[in-house]
């Protein structure tokens, strides 16, 4: 079985966003004022073979929380996605 | 009324993509060899107030096209969310 992984990687919400802080004040240079509360994390695309949709949700766990997301200063969420269209959501 | 934006902007897909590179080595440490097609975006949320839901979608797209994608190089999508639970794809 074939899957693919949306997954998204959010700062905490507690933690400083400097890059967000900065697109804040690009917005504004555009007259975009009115939008507010930027945040910016990583959106990491990846497919994978798995023997069950339980199996490919181990391996995306794994992933994320070894190696994608740095779990002191970060969050992470996804969704799989089975080729054949049934979407899982955690 | 207020809008919640989730944006992704990736690299296009002919577009060489370093950091998926690096985040597939870094993945097989982890002996999860059977990920592929690693591709690292961003990942933007960002609140704004519009008077309407049109007002909100031409915002976010002049926020994208203007600042947060590089036309050359990245595509992005976005969902814009209506704080009272109305959700509008693009």
């Amino acid at each position: 079985m074939k899957f693919i992984a949306e997954i998204n990687i959010m700062p905490l919400k507690e933690i400083l966003d400097p890059q967000g802080k900065a697109v804040l004040l690009g917005l504004k240079h555009l007259q975009l004022s009115e939008i507010k509360d930027v945040r910016v994390g990583k959106h990491i695309t990846l497919s994978l073979e798995a023997s069950s949709q339980q199996e490919a949700k181990e391996k995306v766990e794994k992933a994320c929380s070894e190696l994608l997301a740095n779990p002191i200063m970060e969050s992470y969420s996804y969704t799989l996605q089975e080729i054949n269209e049934k979407i899982i959501r955690r």
